[in-house]
């Protein structure tokens, strides 16, 4: 561990340079600046001695690659990263340029700092270490980096799908999601899985005068509204028969875990959200709300009229994006499936609706036994010198699914962002001591595997 | 009635140039446009012949007046019509540009062509006539045209509560509603009122990340669901507390010669909604429901994330329209406090909703039994042939209310629209034949008042 000690200063600017990279995956002026960064891998993990490096070029942002294969008899693992970032913007609320980053108060700021080029450099300093000491790696190890983690992933989806023998591993270490609290090492085992789609609502032939036609003419954003109502009740209760049926509820020792996590509702209600309330699911505590119960949320709705002032129309159409998340054990085609009959159910006479998937995810539990779990949160324990806890993020990773489906491999979840960073906002930071001690535990995960 | 018949391509040169003006009154990037369609009504009154013609500038859009008042002990009528009109999205939906005037199939088709410029210019027409021809009208005019009724007509609220005296008359003359059928001479003794605001919803602070906050975090789309389907049932009955006490049920016999009217539900279905079927309070017949029962109608909403693809977001905040239509004897601002009470006792936990209203109208009643009614009536049975039938409208007209409570007048409304006139919608027209009777009937009236 000598060696990750003496280099942090290197780290450090090496992570700059990582960061002043705008890798904006979504926006095509930034595409030059997204291959920039993918070199920028690409040299890191040649520099650092890996084999097969190279780029995986396809439909869209080229997936980075590279491997050390020289464990014979030691477990494989695959380490997945993105380099590509979301949009700075809104640009005048950061305190520092976003692709500037600056240190201040112990944290880099900077877009990407956190999610995911801070904690992508922390597995390619890792192996960095090792091989430049001992010249080679505890275990195998594949490296797999891809530049459109923000904008749906397609090319890794469909890299995986094609090659699975090229990725052949026993699992997958991800460095992507978050530590519960500051100096809590944390590793998640579970991820909401995502049906998301739009809902279009049709009645009249085209727009109507609501004064003529008030009282006899269906209204399309009523209708979406009561079909809305319909699917969910006030409590937040998902009212689609059958919707329930696979959800897997925590086992009493994770309840029980999640409870002893250290968690103010209060605080997180005036810190995180800042409305009048929490709401959802009565008897259900906020955390197995958000982690381990599905939930109906509208994303955005449009219908008729929307400017300033008044136009008395009733509209011939409205259109809602909605999403399902689902949780263990739930099927995204079984959960299509049942929204649609939902929907169809409770759509009121006079208009039709139609829902269109746009794209689907299936929610994923690892189980904590797991021995490369059980050796991660050994590793980060003693590097963090607090417990490990395990936590489930409420959000959807697809690429742990998409592992588990098409490699057949459990994903270990180590993070070390903090639930402060600003992911996908401004002011995104990463915490220092957490990207030092974030290197070192990987490192240590390593050694652990091999003994 | 020679000169009438002899000048319609004049007629409808000059009704062409009146729609060529795109005066849409609530947008402001139209106001130059405003402007000039009253400079078009001043232009036309001064070129009748009228006295006193000028524009009454004021905080909004000029009313544009203009009288004759030489026949003295003959009846005095105020000519009311409006020059502004509707905006004409959705652009893509027309089938010749809103404001190119083209004629199809003996219909004109623009933005305005019914409502209500084609019918503002009947009452010019008509005026002209008899001052070309006989150098005087049969009875005294005062004629008001507006151009503000599609935005709430503030500027004539005003100017008519503060200038009683200046609009002294026997009754009003609206043309502004339809003909219940081709060919059935109409007039319209009824009107509902309205009440239109905005309902704001908000959240939390900011837009969330729907998987992270999903299931605790309240949503304002869902929300706005929960009110909407709180203050109207499936079947359309708004379930406001005491929103029906002072609903007047309509007289027995106007009821039976509602069911004497040529309407076929089927066609009225098929040809004016092009939904797969009509909606409203069972067991009311369609015609009572859209104009003597109270509505409750969403004319649009917008909240969240809405363009292409995905994003899963919980919007902080959503914003609809609605309005509430009114039956004789419910009260504006009595309905708006009922709906504040509604909606507040409707909002869920978390969020919390504001009702601003944006504009307000009585609705009104006329008492068929009036001489400037019943001779008006026979004039259109003689120019159409037909005899004329007594409808009610669902649609609010303000200055109805207005000239009744301010002036101490009724209103005549002799309507030349068709119901398939495609108001305030894409490829709205104006049945030429009905514009040129209009004229004539129009003219008639004036004759048979003065005998």
């Amino acid at each position: 561990m000598d060696y990750y000690r003496q280099h942090r200063q290197d780290f450090l600017e090496g992570l700059k340079s990582f960061l002043r990279i705008p890798s904006v995956s979504t926006m095509v002026e930034h595409r030059k600046d997204v291959l920039e960064a993918a070199g920028f891998v690409e040299r890191e993990l040649r520099e650092a001695g890996l084999n097969q490096v190279g780029q995986i070029r396809g439909a869209g942002h080229p997936l980075v690659y590279g491997e050390w294969l020289e464990a014979p008899g030691k477990p494989t693992l695959l380490f997945y990263g993105h380099y590509d970032v979301q949009p700075p913007e809104p640009l005048d609320e950061w305190l520092s340029p976003p692709f500037a980053p600056e240190i201040r108060d112990g944290n880099i700021y900077a877009r990407g700092a956190c999610d995911d080029k801070g904690q992508t450099y922390i597995l390619l300093k890792a192996l960095e270490g090792f091989m430049r000491t001992a010249g080679r790696l505890p275990v195998n190890v594949r490296v797999l980096i891809e530049g459109e983690e923000e904008v749906g992933g397609e090319h890794i989806a469909s890299y995986v799908a094609a090659h699975p023998e090229r990725l052949r591993a026993d699992a997958a270490l991800i460095c992507d999601t978050e530590m519960f609290a500051p100096e809590l090492p944390t590793i998640c085992i579970g991820l909401r899985g995502i049906v998301y789609g739009e809902l279009e609502v049709r009645g009249a032939r085209t727009d109507l005068h609501s004064g003529v036609y008030g009282g006899a003419a269906p209204n399309p954003i009523q209708a979406v509204s009561e079909i809305l109502c319909a699917l969910k009740d006030r409590d937040g209760r998902i009212l689609i028969p059958g919707f329930y049926d696979r959800v897997r509820p925590p086992a009493a020792e994770e309840r029980a875990a999640w409870g002893r996590l250290p968690f103010d509702e209060r605080e997180y209600l005036a810190k995180e959200i800042g409305s009048s309330e929490l709401t959802g699911e009565p008897g259900i505590p906020v955390l197995e709300r958000v982690w381990a119960r599905p939930t109906l949320e509208v994303h955005g709705i449009r219908g008729g009229f929307t400017g300033e002032g008044a136009k008395t129309v009733i509209p011939a159409r409205a259109v809602a994006k909605l999403s399902l998340r689902l949780v263990a054990d739930q099927r995204p085609e079984e959960a299509v499936q049942q929204l649609e009959a939902g929907i169809a159910a409770a759509t009121p006479r006079g208009v039709t609706a139609e829902f269109r998937l746009i794209h689907g995810a299936a929610p994923s539990l690892v189980d904590p036994s797991s021995p490369y779990i059980q050796t991660a949160a050994r590793a980060m324990t003693e590097i963090f010198g607090h417990e490990t806890v395990y936590i489930r993020s409420g959000g959807s990773i697809p690429i742990v699914g998409l592992f588990r489906e098409r490699l057949g491999i459990p994903s270990v979840m180590m993070g070390f962002g903090l639930p402060d960073d600003n992911l996908h906002a401004p002011n995104e930071k990463f915490h220092l001591a957490n990207f030092y001690r974030g290197i070192e535990a990987v490192a240590r995960y390593l050694e652990l595997l091999a003994e």
